[in-house]
């Protein structure tokens, strides 16, 4: 089952207009809840972000968040056969009359799916993952989690087609993010992520594991680095609200530590495991 | 009477699941193919650009050049009662079983319909228009024609809130193109409009305005110019199939040349309709 626009419907039956601007422009943001059995882990700070986006491309939001947990706790329950699983929720401007760049008042599409996840194991992220570089071309409101999502796919289907995980994306020098996953180096047991900002997606995840490293008492620092610095760092993670942290061991076919997961990581992943699995 | 997948229907029995990958990621590319009662002006510009588009993206081709001009014809010979017409293409990726950024090979989704336009007259157009100008933020591929448009609408959205016709946009000084538009300025007879590369879209129109300034025997160069040169511009056009070529009086409130259209303007203009009208 999924939700549209007021009801629960099989997937199958889910359509939208021609003239949805979602279809059209990719006029829209969306958010991934990850839920763990019927804990959804950072549902505010989804929430908060879902605001954001709505507010950055002038959208009113449809539901208050009282109602959007109600919706997705709906979706959820008829969903109990997935141990975990992970909520899609789409709001496009909605349909027009006809197509045209500008729009007036239009009442919103909503979208929600929910799609049944596995994390991998800590043996299986154990085992590394690969990583390849590419110029971060993308627009200067990375910030917005827009569905204009065309350079972010290419990155993405780019990695699948060097099978890498991830594409990781490099602007005038400096590491950004992924395609789909924020970015982490650790260095002399300090770790680095880019500052908020235009060129990164505020993760959810990102945050989480900042709060991690502090609870760790693992220094962190929202500082900008280079790939010269990636390419050289102890370790190398990607966070996301899917992937959860996963250590990347080789970019661009080169080894990073010598493939040597290091143990930061190993810390920082058994603390979120611990939160994530908290009420 | 749209076209989608195959079939001509009314367009409010138009839908797509959402699944598509237009719907989802803004995964598509698009043409606009302006019709002068039933002559199509560029077409075969329009279709070569479609076909680097699809290239771009990996998207194969779903027809022939042959077949889209079969397409083209019947879903204008279903709006005869329109003077003129113009004709939106869309090709998404098609649809997944689910949501995911990568893809594997997929029946794209091909959606067309036809919009009746008037071109303004001349003496409509020598009223003058007003534009704006913003940063151009956008991405660094803006050859490609993607359907992933947000940050296109939020300019032109933009200019409808400052009762403009469209926002002029400019990258590190240098004016590119528009929301939706290339941009051109006339300085002592000579026309310059900035260079075909990632940074604008190759506009048909822009390239037939360049062919009309070669009959016309006036000097045009494809030439970066900087927001002063615009302001000081003995002339500002901007083109686009539908809105032809448009001259612009006012600049973020200034009047450019003291808000008198030039005679270049007026000599390409008359050879554009002249072209246009020429079987």
């Amino acid at each position: 089952m999924v939700y549209l626009n007021g009801n629960f419907i099989p997937k199958s039956k889910a359509y939208v207009s021609v003239m949805d601007r979602g279809f059209l422009f990719g006029d829209g943001v969306y958010e991934v809840f990850p839920v763990y059995g019927k804990k959804i882990v950072g549902e505010e700070l989804h929430l908060k972000r879902l605001q954001e986006g709505l507010d950055a491309i002038n959208i009113v939001n449809p539901h208050s968040n009282e109602n959007w947990s109600l919706l997705i706790r709906e979706l959820i329950s008829y969903h109990q056969d997935y141990h975990n699983q992970s909520i899609y929720l789409q709001i496009s401007r909605g349909c027009d009359d006809d197509r045209k760049h500008t729009h007036g008042d239009l009442m919103p599409t909503v979208y929600m799916q929910s799609t049944p996840f596995a994390s991998k194991s800590k043996n299986d992220l154990l085992k590394g993952s690969a990583a390849i570089t590419r110029d971060d071309i993308r627009w200067n409101q990375c910030n917005t989690k827009s569905t204009s999502l065309i350079a972010n796919i290419m990155y993405a289907q780019d990695a699948k087609n060097h099978q890498a995980e991830e594409t990781i994306l490099c602007r005038n020098g400096v590491i950004t993010e992924c395609s789909s996953s924020n970015v982490f180096i650790v260095n002399d047991n300090c770790i680095y992520t880019h500052p908020e900002g235009p060129y990164i997606l505020p993760g959810v995840t990102r945050k989480i594991v900042l709060n991690c490293a502090r609870d760790c008492q693992i220094l962190a620092k929202e500082k900008t680095f280079t790939k010269q610095d990636l390419m050289k760092a102890d370790e190398v993670w990607i966070t996301s609200s899917t992937r959860e942290i996963m250590p990347i061991t080789s970019v661009d076919g080169i080894l990073i530590n010598d493939g040597r997961i290091g143990d930061v990581w190993s810390l920082i992943y058994d603390r979120y495991q611990e939160l994530k699995n908290t009420n």
